[in-house]
């Protein structure tokens, strides 16, 4: 039977290390959200990152703005040398809409990695900011999460995690090529050394390190070969993912407020991991601390 | 009866305009365009793009590339100085993927005007690229398309086109709020003194000099105060603009590939313009032109 992962525990490491870091410094850091929008899950996500800014010990102010004020907002919170982080909460308007808000926050200070220049930086597999290579580039909380909990998967399992390539040989599939999340993150496994199959509604993608190429790989084919299953596809029409299609042993980790795999698929998994929350909020913290070291201090 | 402008009319004179400007330039510019969908309305728009350039004299490549290998055909481009300007033919992947391409254009090699910088000095109002407020900000080509269609009508019927906020006074309602026409072009109109009524969806925003805000108005009240009526819906299910709707003597047009209006609407408005394609190949031109004037000379 597989072990169960709870995202929150490992959360809580995270934490502790930001929190020990950040009182090494000489100041508070301050954190503003913007919600613009009544939908219940942006006010939870809100919440919680209130929780988690408490826990850690930054300063965090939520500023609930109407949506046609946010943009100016905005302006406000980055010409501001007291605001060090900035968290929107989406979905507010149209999804090319709010790309367009995504790239008014300062990427300087865009603690969620959704800004085009730090997409830029993660499709090039470009880590860092600066020349000498001494300040890491930031990646997008929700996939930086993800990867966190594989890491901790595989090293519950004995793989060495700390290599330069850790998922070099493992075999990964993704259901979900979101912008938001499956695309970065199937781009994050590919440079970390796997080789993923990204499967969405318009097919299927094979990312492996620099390379993507169209693949006509079925769904069962990718699960037999996979090492580790990743699901985030937020549809009942989704046939969840069941023991009989994985590879014995397998890490399953699901992203999706839904269920995608069958509540038996331990029985074949070595390890499952049933949501990621509290470790999205873990990376927003801990990418806040990255820049303010990288930009403010 | 409506008057009726012919788009292609007006995209000659500026042509023929843009095509004496180059004749001045100690070299001549090169275009390059990308193909990577098989979609038949992005051939089109390339086979326009190719001709226009014929017609004023620019060089005009066009690459076809798988859309996997675009992006890096894109960065070749950016860092080619024999390459004065860029044009991407939509859409190739999903909206929100396409709009990571549109950011990985150069900006200064956009001639769509498509780059998140464009539009920020769009939705700024801020008109220029440089401090010494000499070099004209570019706009995007449907929109600016729409605008200029919008003049040339108006001078048809009297008004002075030439003053700096030359829509003072004009009600307008445009019914799309598309990221890549609707909203720019209500900014756009706004910033020329119109009071403008956008439609759309999810409802209706009013954009009044730099102000937006949303708005109670109802479709037949808007119509009944509009001097100019501006539809792009792509959809059967819009129900036709017709006559009895507008205020005597509208300027009406269209830029939806479908009918928005119904057919006798010259019974009632002053001026019909039925499509705009030909001009937003011209403005394309123009802002080939532009760039290469702010940039590269």
């Amino acid at each position: 039977v597989a072990i169960t992962i709870d995202p929150s525990e490992l959360a809580k490491d995270f934490r502790l290390d930001v929190r020990a870091r950040l009182t090494q410094l000489d100041r508070r850091l301050k954190l503003v959200g913007f919600l613009s929008t009544t939908q219940s899950p942006s006010k939870t996500y809100a919440s919680y990152t209130k929780a988690g800014c408490d826990d850690v010990g930054i300063d965090f102010e939520l500023i609930e703005v109407p949506k046609l004020e946010l943009e100016a907002a905005i302006d406000q919170a980055n010409s501001d040398p007291n605001v060090h982080g900035i968290i929107v909460y989406y979905p507010i308007f149209s999804s090319e809409h709010d790309r367009y808000i995504k790239d008014l926050v300062d990427h300087r200070k865009d603690i969620e990695g959704l800004h085009t220049y730090w997409a830029k930086k993660l499709y090039h597999n470009d880590r860092f900011v600066d020349a000498a290579r001494t300040k890491k580039a930031l990646l997008p909380c929700t996939p930086l999460a993800i990867v966190k909990l594989l890491a901790k998967a595989r090293a519950t399992l004995g793989f060495n995690t700390n290599d330069l390539r850790p998922l070099a040989g493992a075999s990964v599939t993704v259901f979900n090529r979101s912008e938001v999340v499956g695309r970065p993150l199937a781009a994050m496994l590919a440079n970390d050394g796997a080789e993923v199959y990204s499967f969405d509604v318009d097919g299927v993608l094979k990312f492996a390190g620099d390379a993507v190429e169209e693949s006509k790989i079925t769904r069962s084919a990718a699960l037999k070969v996979s090492d580790i299953v990743v699901t985030g596809v937020p549809s009942r029409e989704f046939e969840l993912v069941s023991p009989a299609e994985i590879k014995a042993g397998a890490i399953c980790l699901n992203f999706s407020t839904l269920r995608n795999f069958t509540a038996d698929i331990g029985d074949r998994a070595s390890v499952f991991i049933p949501r990621v929350g509290p470790m999205t909020v873990a990376m927003a913290l801990r990418n806040t601390l990255r820049l303010y070291e990288n930009y403010h201090a």
